[in-house]
């Protein structure tokens, strides 16, 4: 996605910020895609088809503001950075798993 | 939004099939409002903040599609249409709860 959703602007309701907070672009697949475990950058290069690199690093970055995953960097040479969902993100996959089961319905 | 997100391309899986379904612009907004029973276009007019009377005949039109939704025209003058959701749309609500109950976490 290009830009957030901003339409349910009565109020700031869960939903809205439930749906911004996961409508960066690529944030969808970096959550499901971390959900088999801990991923390095590179990973989420080789599995998300057209990420772009720049663009990559912000969204991970703004989803560990968020809270959803959690970045660990090693002490080590070359530099080792490993992202994991938190228990905020886990519980997101839960409700991304519900929607692909609709998904499921459409096909 | 202003384009369908298309990023987990790998294959089609249900989730991106689910995602690109409800990702039109003000389409979320117009499910969520449909929760509280059927609904003339008007009402969304009024409901959802900065909504366009264009975009939204072909969100609706597009939902319809989809079978989200349900029109029925009633033979009268002046004309009126309602819409309701149909079992998947409902279903769509149930899943829609649970990523509210998650932004709760957010806040």
């Amino acid at each position: 996605m290009k830009e957030k959703i901003r339409t349910i602007t009565e109020k700031e309701c869960p939903l809205e910020i439930a749906v911004n907070t996961i409508s960066g672009k690529w944030k969808i697949p970096i959550i499901w895609h971390m959900n088999a475990g801990k991923k390095r950058p590179c990973e989420f290069l080789r599995e998300i088809e057209n990420v772009d690199r720049r663009v990559l690093n912000q969204q991970l970055k703004e989803m560990e503001t968020d809270g959803l995953i959690a970045k660990k960097s090693y002490n080590q040479l070359p530099p080792k950075v490993e992202y994991t969902l938190t228990e905020l993100g886990q519980k997101l996959v839960e409700v991304l798993w519900q929607l692909n089961e609709w998904g499921k319905l459409l096909q």
